[in-house]
């Protein structure tokens, strides 16, 4: 069931029904204008991982200023994409499974659309789907550039992945995808652009030899928040996949030479409880907030700690300040904002304390 | 928006597109049957928590054995269940926020509901709803039993507190909410035992001096999966709050002394690269199974662990055993049950490798 929105447009940030999902516009543009202006200069273009988002609103704000399509790691993210009027949406993973293929050469109808492979095998299953719809799916090699999770051995491994491909008369080869996404937590600047580095020469390695084959990538996509200023120099990457930039969250603001962006993504949450000692509870626990890459930060409330999460209350531990009443709202700062954001139907854009708007967060919960 | 279910009833198992949230019916019954069994010969009755399912269709099979009605943690689990025909609902939490308590005052006119407080603010809160909709709201006093979460201190505060709420001719005071989720984690059988007899030492002392005040406890609330028996067993609880048992996840079943429930709840997942030495990666990372309490367990399959989740990704270490072939199925045993339902719009049912029944997830994403 989709659960009905926790605001109206026009009310105080303050009677928003708690947790919710909170984006501060101001500070979303921004980032959003921030981006197009860092890779203007550059010969790469955006394409916007939706994993982060997972709504065809932002999507064509995103496009909007530049963007030439989106990035989803499901099947059922592109047909929210693609469902919204997105038209160009590239699945940056494998799909396995003869259902989902279907359901993405069928999307094939009304949106660009590609997957990736690292297997032969995974091949076979796309050609036979392209076939049964009487459509051609362009599909990319991920290569593996370092993270060693998905993705195949750069070099001729890779190049005999393209030919098979190119074969088919059910495909199209649609280039590279070179992600290396755990770079981007290397908090050591030097060591993360080397890691970048190392990326950059595999992929480079592997498109001359797939030119020697005859065979030119027309996207060569990679690249996260935490990395996509070196992958935009490099004059390899066509595209860069960043997704979080839009909102930013407390692991990748770690970082020393952070990228400029804001945060704009929050969960409203309001004090439940304070009868525990030195703790007040609030409304918003694990299920609220993502805690897979450490716990929230609490927003410009220096003194209050956000120290530990159950299924639906969250610990904040009052250090250095005064307890914030009962019936009190905070705002969180999402540890990891892509989790997060998949936990909620609605977006509530707020500007200058005004809920402004209500975006559905369409594309929430698609696994598949 | 509602995702498609990810099966049809008929189907193989192995034809579930995933990752998807698979019920085996058999283990399942069998768990609700054995709690019934467990806690009839006790003067507890069942109150079976709704935040675990999240379903009215499970709530329902609950209450065929026994069980005298529902727990939720929110507003909006409470709206599901009384939407879906259950007839009684306790909010096991206090409720701070004028728009979640006329929801909850309003629904009082189709379910029997209460809920709780630990501070005469949320008093005075529910006391205006319930003058506002024409209806008396039923109360529980919540107690610290050793949790130090929420709850007010036991004996006189909490006396004090009961005596505002019975004084108020829009509330009812219902009883004693006496929760002590973190002793069900400790793993040494006669710490757990021993938190638990504090718990009903502290919940005794109050109930005697309420009754010094003319107060009896029609409810007397609280337990876990992981302590019930103890609460059953202590002639002082009247319902037990279970929720965990319907399913059983790896972190209770880490006890040595594990209450005789089977594994009835899992994801499946297909693996979908086996590009890299060593490991299989498979379709379901932290958005699709919790880790919130450690990586899932992989079922039946000895040699194989799951060894990392990142979003969508899930990397199963081969240690020994054959790997996996691409597109092979394999059955994730949740290390945390209640938040991955909570990532989930369906339940896929399964018996004997057949889709039998599908089943919403009616309070999947009810956050306030």
């Amino acid at each position: 069931m989709l659960q009905a929105p926790p605001a109206e447009p026009g009310m105080r940030e303050d009677e928003i029904d708690t947790p919710a999902l909170v984006i501060d516009l101001d500070a979303f543009e921004h980032n959003l204008d921030t981006m197009a202006a860092l890779l203007a200069p550059t010969e790469a273009k955006l394409r916007a991982h939706a994993k982060t988002h997972k709504s065809p609103v932002v999507a064509k704000l995103q496009m909007a200023r530049g963007a030439v399509g989106q990035c989803v790691q499901k099947v059922a993210e592109a047909e929210a994409l693609a469902w919204g009027g997105v038209p160009d949406v590239l699945v940056t993973n494998q799909v396995v499974g003869p259902r989902k293929l279907a359901r993405l050469a069928a999307l094939s109808r009304i949106c660009e659309v590609g997957l990736c492979a690292d297997d032969e095998a995974q091949v076979v299953l796309a050609e036979q789907a392209a076939e049964a719809a009487g459509i051609r799916l362009k599909m990319l090699v991920e290569i593996d550039v370092g993270m060693a999770r998905g993705g195949i051995e750069a070099g001729p491994p890779a190049v005999a992945l393209a030919e098979r491909i190119a074969a088919s008369k059910h495909l199209i080869f649609g280039g590279l995808q070179a992600y290396h996404g755990s770079a981007q937590h290397i908090r050591e600047p030097e060591k993360r652009a080397g890691a970048i580095a190392e990326a950059v020469a595999r992929t480079r390695r592997t498109m001359e030899q797939l030119a020697q084959r005859g065979l030119s990538c027309a996207i060569v996509g990679g690249a996260g928040t935490g990395t996509f200023r070196h992958e935009a120099a490099s004059g390899v990457y066509t595209e860069i996949q960043a997704g979080s930039y839009a909102f930013m969250d407390v692991d990748y603001a770690k970082n020393d030479d952070a990228p400029p962006f804001r945060h704009a993504l929050f969960v409203a949450t309001t004090v439940m409880s304070r009868a525990a000692p030195g703790i007040v509870v609030v409304d918003c626990g694990h299920k609220g907030v993502a805690v897979d890459s450490g716990m929230p930060g609490v927003w410009e409330r220096p003194g209050l700690r956000f120290a530990g999460a159950s299924d639906e209350h969250g610990k904040i531990m009052v250090e250095d300040a005064a307890a914030p009443a009962l019936g009190e709202r905070l705002r969180l700062v999402p540890g990891h904002c892509d989790p997060t954001v998949d936990r909620y139907d609605w977006y509530v854009g707020v500007r200058k304390g005004r809920v402004e708007c209500l975006w559905p967060i369409a594309a929430r919960g698609g696994m598949a």
